[in-house]
């Protein structure tokens, strides 16, 4: 009706896909921005992405789709910052609190770290709701507000804006209900094309594998590190990611609440040490990505400088550092039930019990409980004894307790005495 | 809210068949009902049919989705009729007008055709289009009026009501978008599901195969002519299959009121041989699945009894059989372009002309020209000499000329004289 006629037709471009073959640079081009114009309607694209999902794409699509995904949107621009960017991103677990210490380390080392977050869905947390579990603290920030903080405080975890990579905002909502999520042609453009439009100078992504991560296997992983290394370098972006291990939470927490407490305990100086070992790791990957060598990131941990930079950073989006934070209406302990050694606390089974307590949500527009949540007392390795509080369950609805005590069923083992368990480090793999 | 707990998810029954499962008979009959009732949404169909179009469904699947979509709507029943009732499908060719001849034949033999037909989409001709070019007939009739030209006139060409399968209805609207028509097991349930809905008590399937039907490959055919044979016969209702050859078109016609001149032709005892043997050789199974022997067809052709049912038909629908037939605004003639045997008139490159001329439609909600169409001087095989008229254009919209001669480009073969082509029987092969 008066409008241009469109270069392709969306049906040619589902039968390109379904029947096997490559989709060209303009086809994919044009499905993007059609999708995203709302020419290439929801069930077209739910076509195309099962046929993706099916039929696999090559190098050559995959860098074209995340580039037209990219150019969707707008593109954030820190040349203008004194400061060198970097920015690290978590393909998701449980306990996964890192980003919260990590980005003020980065930053007191002289790093800035523009971090767009999300929100967590299903068993997995997200580090926006963790942080809103501060009195005060707010996720959106316009542009301005985000570049001031950047040039102020040196860290920024804020909710990524409508206008960056429009199209994977539309295409990650209609992946979640039509069965298309765990595709990594899908799953790599999706994270790369928010990261690259973001603006970042070089990128640490932490890919987890294990129970409580998305991808189980360590072949999946490893290919969906390989494509995200490949679309950052391709962009200009150094890119390296890390293949950690998510077979048991990290650290001692999983929850909001209790663990933003955590992380202030790891900024303090303290902390449970896998988490410090990870946060570290990634902090010195992140400086050496971003061109800042000499620096150790643990003494700006040992002298509070890192401190001094969350505090900062939580101020400035009207969060109050000193607040207490929520804790539960109803606690419920889970006793170890004989002597032994805890060989297997599964983080599937603790993500989902901390999500039935009510600190994740079924869907996008559910509530999150702050203080709901699981602690552990031991960790996989320790000797326990019978009768002595393993887990301790948080929660403002204590009737959820039993469905988070199924979840736990099966996910811890305690062995004999004297039995060692096969205990994987925490960073299997580095792929650059 | 308020509402029954749904029994299953959408991406659980989607996922089902993504991972190469098998559907259970309770996802299936869930999901049709779903979607009939909006709770799956078009883009969870979408991908439930990629899906399927990929990964296939086995027998048993494929006779529980189209049992639920029969289960969907209401069921004709027409076991009250003193007649026993048969009705014929075709998969849809160029120039197929077989149904207007057929249905009073079959009628004028004691065998009652209620057939719901459908319009025409892309370069195959709808009945209802057809019958629509004749002044005043019209296409909608309610069943009490449907049951009521039953007895009295024992044939009936109308358009499906909207309560028979509306899962079909939808997901067949569906399918056209996303890319996922051309598959087999979603062809044969959408076909039958409507079929066996409608209420006949035999069916006769013409499955066409070549360039200008759905199906180009016989073994594809033979898939499909079984699938619905079987789907038929599981039903209670008794089923045939033929195959039969759609490399050029059927008759001399392809248009709407082109082809209902030929059709009369036909029952006024001419009309092109094809189009006869075809028709008795349909009329013929129809009668015999509906256990009316020792009646020839052809005897009703030759003493104008068909030609009786025919006019009382068209009547019953308003429709005046004696009103002149709509005529083009313009013609235009394709010449032989030299002495030779016509050994090529491809079905795909007559039905895509007569589309472009203005005889079928893009979109559903498109209208079509009544007289547009083609008109066919002589058959494959045939001698012809260079400047006589091999083809007429006929439409009311000139300028459509140019885009339809393009769509004949490389459809026509001249071979010199003494050439014999390797001319295919109409009826391939009988699936029962």
């Amino acid at each position: 009706m008066g409008s241009a006629p469109e270069a392709f037709d969306a049906v040619e471009v589902i039968a390109t896909k379904r029947d096997r073959r490559e989709l060209s640079d303009a086809q994919i081009d044009w499905v993007i921005d059609a999708y995203t114009r709302g020419v290439v309607a929801e069930e077209q694209m739910a076509a195309l992405a099962m046929a993706i999902y099916l039929n696999g794409m090559g190098a050559r699509e995959i860098a074209r789709w995340a580039d037209a995904m990219i150019r969707s949107g707008e593109r954030l621009d820190f040349s203008g910052l004194r400061r060198p960017t970097s920015d690290k991103h978590s393909t998701g677990g449980v306990g996964d609190k890192i980003t919260l210490p990590l980005a003020p380390i980065v930053a007191a080392c002289g790093v800035a770290v523009p971090q767009l977050s999300g929100r967590g869905l299903g068993h997995t947390g997200g580090t926006l709701d963790k942080l809103e579990s501060i009195p005060g603290w707010r996720a959106s920030l316009g542009t301005t507000e985000m570049m001031r903080q950047l040039e102020d405080v040196g860290a920024v975890i804020c909710a990524a804006g409508a206008g960056l990579a429009p199209a994977d905002r539309k295409l990650y909502a209609l992946r979640d209900v039509t069965g298309t999520v765990s595709c990594i042609p899908l799953i790599a453009t999706s994270i790369m094309s928010k990261k690259i439009a973001e603006g970042t100078g070089s990128l640490v992504l932490d890919v987890k594998v294990g129970s409580g991560a998305f991808l189980k296997e360590l072949a999946d992983a490893r290919e969906l590190a390989g494509t995200m290394v490949r679309l950052g370098t391709d962009a200009g972006v150094r890119t390296v990611a890390l293949l950690t291990n998510m077979q048991t939470p990290l650290g001692l927490t999983a929850g909001n609440a209790l663990e933003v407490r955590e992380a202030v305990e790891v900024l303090a100086g303290g902390g449970p040490p896998d988490v410090v070992e990870l946060t570290l790791t990634l902090a010195r990957e992140m400086l050496e990505g971003a061109g800042r060598t000499g620096v150790d990131p643990a003494d700006v941990l040992a002298d509070g400088r890192a401190m001094d930079v969350w505090r900062r950073m939580i101020r400035a989006q009207g969060g109050d550092p000193d607040a207490p934070l929520p804790t539960a209406k109803e606690t419920h302990t889970v006793l170890a039930p004989a002597d032994g050694v805890l060989v297997e606390l599964d983080a599937l089974a603790v993500g989902l019990a901390a999500w039935r307590l009510g600190a994740g949500r079924a869907r996008k527009e559910d509530p999150v409980q702050a203080a709901a949540g699981v602690e552990l007392h031991y960790k996989p390795g320790a000797t326990v004894r019978g009768g002595e509080p393993l887990l301790t369950l948080h929660t403002d609805t204590p009737e959820r307790i039993p469905r988070a005590l199924e979840a736990l069923e099966g996910g811890v083992t305690i062995a004999p005495e004297g039995s060692r368990p096969a205990l994987s480090p925490i960073v299997i793999e580095r792929v650059a």
